[in-house]
């Protein structure tokens, strides 16, 4: 997607040959101008997998699925990574390990929001080691749902999350694939 | 607004009479369009206020703030509740107390993203002591920034929080101002 590759390419910072950060339009400040083309774009390539939700991860992922769950109008849903009091309910559970944060997460979806009838689209900002994804691809599977695929907004394609999901055969549609990180330059597949 | 009224009525749960549940569009499962006409409606009420972003709190803000800054094209921020490790940034901070979780938490926003010129709308999911709103303008006053209100979706207006600030002279807009939780209803202002 050329627009969000630009918009990389211009804000994106390069702390280290690892770390990306795009504070100032996705995981910090958010651009909702781009969020929006961005969810139109998920929408399209997924427009024949009839998907009935989009499942994301607080918090950086909610704008990204909103978007893309208003363009396909079915509701988004988002794991929380605690359980709060308020909620009671009958949950599903993942678990993933944060790298950036150096801490293992338990992520859960009430089972009031998936079903065996779902058609999910899971979606997130970053896809690296796939951690995340993975923990939120084991809640569609706790919940009986199909998974129609992965929507990412920027895969680090230099580390082997996206790769080994799509050996799985998982469908990965990544908005922007960055081969390298080096120097201080982002560098694209 | 009553569009927003009626999905109160029809989906949320009374837990007690102090806790709505609204975890079936707001909280947990996010209905896209309902956040598309809310957006839509905080922007017409703060069309006059030159807004020029809008500040909310991870995680669920960011999807009524990430429609309302699409509607009033400007950016938007949202406050983390943790100092993420890729943030070396100069940063404000405020506290709140969350009584739902029984915790502090520290609040922070990068100092890349606020400054002196900025003219805050301040949005939030629900309005109840006011505390984590008190947080986010505690952080536009650090930055310097102008306050022009706060935007919330919904007020339980039998706590204190909204009067005190509009006491203070903020604006407070409410979308769904709820006067009591009794015996498992919901009694609108």
């Amino acid at each position: 997607m050329e627009l969000l590759k630009q918009k990389i390419l211009n804000e994106g910072k390069v702390i280290s040959d690892q770390i990306l950060k795009v504070d100032s339009f996705l995981n910090h400040q958010i651009d909702p101008v781009l969020m929006e083309a961005i969810g139109t774009e998920f929408a399209k390539r997924f427009a024949q997998s009839k998907v009935t939700k989009v499942l994301t991860l607080e918090a950086s992922g909610i704008a990204v699925a909103l978007m893309t769950g208003l363009a396909l109008r079915v509701p988004v849903v988002f794991a929380k990574k605690k359980r709060p009091s308020t909620l009671t309910d009958t949950a599903y559970f993942g678990r993933i390990h944060s790298f950036t944060k150096e801490e293992d997460v338990d992520i859960m979806v009430s089972a009031n929001y998936l079903n065996n009838n779902d058609r999910v689209l899971v979606i997130d900002d970053f896809l690296a080691t796939g951690e995340a994804s993975r923990g939120m691809i084991e809640i569609v599977h706790q919940a009986g749902a199909t998974l129609v695929g992965v929507g990412i907004v920027i895969e680090k394609a230099f580390q082997d999350g996206g790769n080994s999901l799509r050996d799985e055969g998982v469908r990965v549609e990544s908005l922007a694939r960055i081969a390298k990180l080096e120097n201080g330059s982002i560098y694209f597949l």
